[in-house]
């Protein structure tokens, strides 16, 4: 079913097809591997099969950051794609399955090179905090021909996941998304990922944001690490940069900067907080989702905020509640 | 380390390795899908593919019944082994890395014919029952070669669970298992898995409970299909089959008949319950684990019924906390 206006998707989201293996850690178990708590780290397979070797049993379900977005902006009731990259596995297939039961369309081929899928070792501490060591796989081999064209073009929004600077040939997949976006008349988004991602990648993520990128996602750390200043600083900084800018906070709320607006739109929560893992990756479905269905910058700042509220509000960064029926109690 | 008696297990358990994926579903979908609710079915493969191409997003975990028991028993801080089938596939690696993980000796070989990792669908409705159809993949192809004479010898207990009747060759590896048990003077244990597996395999479990067994785990519904009476009919008549019988009735507690005693333990609960999956499976790791380690049947049933109490609150069947640690508070 096509929009008025040509499209097919309200969003397309780029990112890394991961699937996430989440286990119980203590302080100790951090320490003698060389982890930092909190950080997001990436591994190689040797480091991978090592890590996986000394951790306890896990649970694995499918993640990655513009995965979690688009699970949400199909709950939302928007229609969404994906371009990302898994193997010929059973952890790709068990990412496939979970993204297109999500209501996602999702069509990149598969890689067979023998490279397995994806995926992304999470180390939960007695304190809830989550140490995260990836192992990329076959993300390590998307290029610009899984990007489709005609996929990107019938998008209003092509979104992009900061994580996908690591894979050296997805930041060409990147780039020509954003081209082919905006020749299409479309609008490009990138969400900023982690303040790790942002220290990796600082020079060329600044070039990014003021030479691509239409829409900017970030949390304060982000923002703080893209322009090495304070809070305040930062949101100054960033008006110039691109279009709309949605610069979240935790619990104090999101600040949306644009034209040279700039609204306030508090956190919202719906019961105790559990797990804060998908918080921004929900943020970036409910925002978009709401802009390319009419809604204002505020209402769809309100529903960023919703979004990110229901996942915060129990394990795992894909939603359990449909959004779209909470959507309708706000 | 050995134990006195030259053992080097308190338990082994042989039973079929099965990954987990959980997904929420409605009453509708099982309708739908001619799904009747708590039942456990077996499925082919192709069944198993379009039921999970139906199915929405899920969690894989390891599970399987005798795992999840040997899990509790390492969690105790016992000596356990376990003895199944997976593939040389990621859910395989999965599985092997969970149990081993959990502190079990898994050394049985992978099986590499091609044959998948067996797995099973569980599709959670809101009313918090939970359906299962499993897949057996690698699980059908466990035989009598898989059962390691020197594990068993070394083991206070061999340990079987029901659902081993189903896979053809699994029978006569269960059988062998119980023979070579015996000839080394070492006791076995059954549990009779559910319902709907006693009543497919009703006369030979019946032969196997007084033939083999001197340890049946079963619970009220599994003893009275057993039995083909009541409660009350069935705890008379498993007194003369085996030497202990460990009866299960959820909230109202436990009757252990051995050598013409009958005892009654009372439930154990930790806060709310939240999923009663996997307790019968972890009262089979705390009773055994007790008796093999100088408890009395009382002490021993008192372990069975924390074990449970502790998998009844929270999600998934293998404990989240140190079992040894929860004893160590009764």
């Amino acid at each position: 079913m096509g929009g008025m206006d040509g499209t097919r998707f309200d969003v397309v989201g780029i990112g890394n097809a991961i699937v996430d293996v989440i286990a119980q850690a203590d302080d100790a178990f951090l320490e003698r591997n060389g982890l930092i708590k909190n950080e997001r780290r990436l591994m190689d397979a040797a480091e991978a099969e090592r890590l996986y070797g000394q951790m306890g049993p896990g649970i694995e379900m499918s993640g990655g950051s513009a995965g979690n977005t688009m699970a949400g902006i199909a709950s939302l009731g928007g229609r969404g794609a994906f371009i990302g990259k898994v193997a010929d596995d059973q952890l790709g297939k068990v990412y496939r399955h979970d993204i297109r039961a999500a209501g996602v369309t999702f069509d990149t081929a598969d890689l067979t090179d023998g490279t397995p899928t994806g995926r992304c070792l999470i180390l939960v501490t007695p304190d809830a905090h989550r140490t995260m060591s990836t192992f990329l796989g076959a993300c390590n081999k998307l290029t610009p021909a899984d990007v489709d064209a005609a996929t990107i073009q019938a998008a209003k929004v092509t979104y992009l996941e900061g994580y996908l600077w690591d894979p050296p040939e997805a930041k060409e997949a990147f780039l020509k998304a954003a081209q082919i976006a905006h020749a299409a008349g479309r609008k490009v988004a990138l969400s900023l990922s982690d303040s790790f991602c942002v220290h990796r990648h600082h020079e060329s993520f600044l070039a990014l944001v003021e030479g691509h990128v239409d829409i900017l996602f970030a949390n304060e750390s982000e923002i703080c690490a893209l322009y090495g200043t304070d809070w305040d600083g930062a949101v100054r900084a960033v008006a110039g940069h691109c279009e709309v800018a949605v610069l979240t906070r935790s619990e104090k709320g999101a600040v949306i900067q644009a034209g040279g607006e700039s609204h306030a739109v508090p956190a919202m929560t719906f019961g105790p907080v559990v797990d804060t893992t998908g918080a921004g990756d929900l943020y970036a479905a409910g925002f978009p989702y709401g802009l390319t269905n009419g809604k204002s910058l505020v209402e769809s700042g309100r529903l960023g905020a919703m979004a990110a509220g229901e996942i915060i509000g129990h394990f795992g960064a894909r939603p359990q509640k449909s959004l779209k029926e909470l959507a309708a109690t706000l």
